[in-house]
């Protein structure tokens, strides 16, 4: 690409001839090498190239032209600000209904809800595998009773509703539909998302329950019913966000979660789906994580390489189809129990970096999140950093503010060009399905978090208030109290709803049900007639389990 | 300069045909106007020119050389991080050296020291003017004596030190010099600022005393002795910060600052100083107020036009003359008492915006400033907000990471242009004594301050938690209190000095220092004789007051 006679690479060379050489004498550099929080080495300095207006037109273009290296839409944030969504959910449902109704007087401008650990794993509140995880890492739901109630007096017509949940996805949005139903709102106004990649469990989060096989079937059941019947809804929510947690460099968050979404388009092509049909309508979830150009340019680069992947390798003829939209969620990872409030610093910096890259819809963290769930005083000023990003910064009065930049260019060159050399590896070894089974993804990602660590612990890297500039100060944040009848109150009602509910069409229901998961229709409207029944969670699921059979990671060590 | 067949402005315009239009007619823009924080129209997009190597070279070039738009060091903060600074001082001597010594100990490095208005103003703790007033907005030095108890400990031949004072700043830096001298630390080995710049005080934040031609001529004294006796101190820190925290748009901030520089040449000039001998030592301090990319543009907009000053206007050879340097603090009159704890999303960026822009030295304002002195646990996190952007962020790793950037440069450019113009229009009225003395500074930035205030009143502007989303929450955070037998001890310590001292010495200092103000000599020597014979800050002041004569501004209204 490099042109031999290109004049700014002479005039850099006589810069680094003169006026870095005399500097670099008297000042040597801090280190010898610069790397980015993924450890991809940074050069001193980017200068213009002597590129072309071809080379502008193909990497970059306008906004919401293809390769939209510059964001979707052509107006940026002029037109409508991202979408504002705290991840939120903890005790029972009326706990975090009252959250909920908060966060909208707040300003928040969607809601996401967090499950607790027996919901994402399938089971009642009051079986004896959830014990001691009520409520504790978000809202427990086992029948379409908790759901009425979680979604009490909420606007589901006039906002965007995103769920966290995975193996029983199709379960929860059937009864998000079957209250959107007793409401008589048609389901072609409903908008939100399903998490509902299980690919990524399998890559890094581990909270899978049935083999690859049969959750990608319930993945694309989603996708298909999706397409006919809520065209407003994103079935899937293509997740990089947990795969950077578990330690990933960018790139790998990058490249693995494009590379499930091309395997997502695999199982609907496979399905007789129409890609145009389905392929507008999935959606990404990336991390946003310390490294502030590093995050901006992998955002670029995805949005370049899904148009590229879209047009050129499934001969998408839709351009929404070439689109890709997503959510951000501040790093979790990154927030520190040390010192709290310095995490709302982290994550307004964090945050800048999800807006300047384009994102659609953001989760800022809560400064207490490392200590505990988010107290409603954190969850608040978390919100605020992204209304005085939204407001006062002034970063949404034009679009892609960052385009040109010699420096954010170049990276997002180099992270592309890192992905697509990724794509070739897991293509070599079969695609997404065999390289989960041979462990390739969990090695890559466990080797990158190994080495992060190691630079911390080595104090290479330094963590604020963890491994340099620490005070002995106590932590003085007030921390969230849960209501303490929860529990009972949750398992009290269940026990009701099950003694009162027309048993015989439960049991009418789940056979149904079974002979269906024994074949090949679609699962969801048997779903959605088990839950409108007040069949639980743990009643479908337990179906899954007898006919799909539960998976085992093998031991890669 | 537009290129009438550059083949960006011919697709652009399709883009604006088809894809623009197509999203405009789906999803109107929120605003019709996008403006910056001052008001500046942004445009929708910035794309990029058929530029030339030559402008590049003209306006850009390489970090480390002219006219230093990328920054005055070719290595960026790769050799050397910015100095985290944090303005401090409040109650007595030994309180504001106990913290000194408490932010030291937390990561600082480099001091920067708070006056209260008695001081500032030129009494003495125990005169009547001062009541009330100790100790309130910054720590109280009546003499050299207190100065000794608030350097005590302090590693002087290490450190740097800022120091804010105006009116009285050569009596200040008279007493720092004497303690180091005390010390036998050499005068060639300390560094710091004095802020000295009264030109602003007249501009916006009406600090003065005396009329301004006696008060430049004490800055011209402090400029000469420091060329001849301080090599590595700034004896001025050209302050745009006030003029900005007054009300200003960033233009004037930028204008009204670099006018007040060229103001202080030509003083040094008149007294038949060469410009390269006091040149290189003029420094310069910038507010960083909410616009993310205004203030970017604003800090590498200062540098070049500044470069070109120097250079073109007043022939300056040593290429230290032309690098314009400069301490940045964010933006105090942005920071809000409702919700305090918002305030440290608002350090975080307005901090990294100050980065982004190449600062040399950087004050991160304390989340509870709106309220009350900063707190020992408020000036932590904002310095951990710094230290978090210097380690954890990743900016530091590259030189002038925005170099390129459509918006940054189109912003730099604009903002250059309408420095120049205001420079014509300074020039027109006879330079900057005559416009401070026809209120025009004053006027321009009443104008935008009350703009400014409209927008907000009038909710075309959301300021977060004050005209838009402010919860009903009490505020929480914990507030300084004072040494309530600080101001007794004060009064005491003056008192037994003033008794114990040689007053025959300090009679004789006097006389000399009056008889040396009504001529024309350089005051420096005689103010250092009489500190170090403990003449006390008033009466040094009080001989200026009845030589110099007090200032009333005229009623511009």
């Amino acid at each position: 690409m490099t042109n031999p006679t290109d004049p700014y690479l002479t005039a850099k060379a006589e810069w680094e001839a003169t006026t870095l050489k005399e500097t670099l004498a008297q000042l040597p550099e801090r280190q010898e090498n610069f790397v980015t929080t993924s450890s991809t080495p940074v050069e001193r300095l980017y200068a213009p190239k002597d590129s072309s207006y071809d080379d502008y037109m193909a990497r970059l273009n306008f906004p919401g032209q293809y390769p939209y290296t510059r964001g979707v839409h052509a107006s940026g944030y002029r037109g409508k600000l991202w979408t504002m969504r705290q991840f939120a959910g903890f005790g029972s449902a009326e706990e975090t209904n009252r959250r909920f109704k908060y966060l909208l007087s707040q300003g928040q401008t969607g809601l996401s809800i967090a499950f607790d650990l027996p919901t994402l794993y399938g089971y009642n509140t009051n079986a004896p595998a959830a014990e001691g995880e009520f409520g504790k890492c978000g809202v427990a739901v086992s029948s379409l009773r908790d759901m009425e109630l979680l979604l009490d007096g909420l606007p589901l017509d006039r906002i965007t509703t995103s769920m966290t949940i995975n193996s029983p996805a199709a379960i929860i949005w059937a009864m998000y539909i079957a209250v959107a139903d007793q409401r008589g709102i048609p389901r072609d106004r409903l908008g939100g998302t399903l998490q509902n990649d299980i690919l990524k469990e399998y890559i890094a989060q581990k909270e899978y329950i049935f083999p690859p096989l049969p959750s990608l079937r319930l993945v694309v059941d989603t996708l298909e019913f999706g397409a006919r019947e809520l065209p407003r809804w994103n079935p899937i929510s293509i997740s990089g966000y947990h795969i950077r947690e578990a330690g990933s460099t960018a790139v790998q968050e990058l490249a693995f979660t494009l590379a499930d979404g091309i395997e997502y388009v695999k199982g609907g092509l496979a399905r007789g789906l129409a890609v145009d049909d389905f392929a507008p309508r999935l959606s990404f979830f990336f991390n946003a994580h310390n490294d502030f150009f590093e995050e901006i340019a992998k955002y670029r680069a995805a949005r370049r390489i899904w148009a590229r992947v879209m047009k050129e390798k499934f001969g998408a003829a839709d351009p929404r189809s070439w689109r890709l939209r997503f959510h951000t969620q501040t790093a979790g990872v990154s927030l520190t129990a040390q010192e709290p409030e310095n995490n709302i610093a982290r994550v307004a910096l964090q945050a800048l970096a999800a807006v300047l890259g384009g994102t659609q819809s953001l989760h800022t963290n809560s400064m207490d999140e490392a200590l505990a769930l988010p107290s409603e005083q954190a969850v608040r000023i978390a919100l605020r950093t992204q209304q005085i990003i939204a407001h006062e910064s002034g970063v949404t009065n034009t679009v892609d503010p960052l385009g040109g930049s010699y420096f954010v260019e170049a990276l997002t060159d180099r992270m592309e060009a890192e992905t697509w050399a990724y794509f070739e590896r897991i293509e070599a070894m079969g695609g997404v399905l065999p390289a989960i089974e041979s462990g390739f993804f969990q090695k890559e990602i466990a080797d990158a978090a190994y080495r992060y660590q190691y630079e911390i612990d080595t104090k290479q890297r330094t963590i604020v208030s963890v491994n340099e500039y620490l005070s002995a100060d106590p932590i003085r944040i007030p921390i969230l109290e849960m209501d303490p009848q929860g529990y009972e109150r949750q398992c009290a009602r269940l026990a009701e709803m099950m003694a009162q509910r027309d048993n015989k069409a439960v049991s009418r229901c789940l056979a149904d049900l079974r002979q269906a998961a024994q074949g090949s229709a679609n699962l969801m409207p048997y779903i959605l007639d088990a839950v409108k029944a007040y069949v639980t969670l743990q009643e479908i699921m337990d179906v899954f389990r007898e006919v799909f059979g539960e998976y085992r990671e093998p031991n890669f060590l």
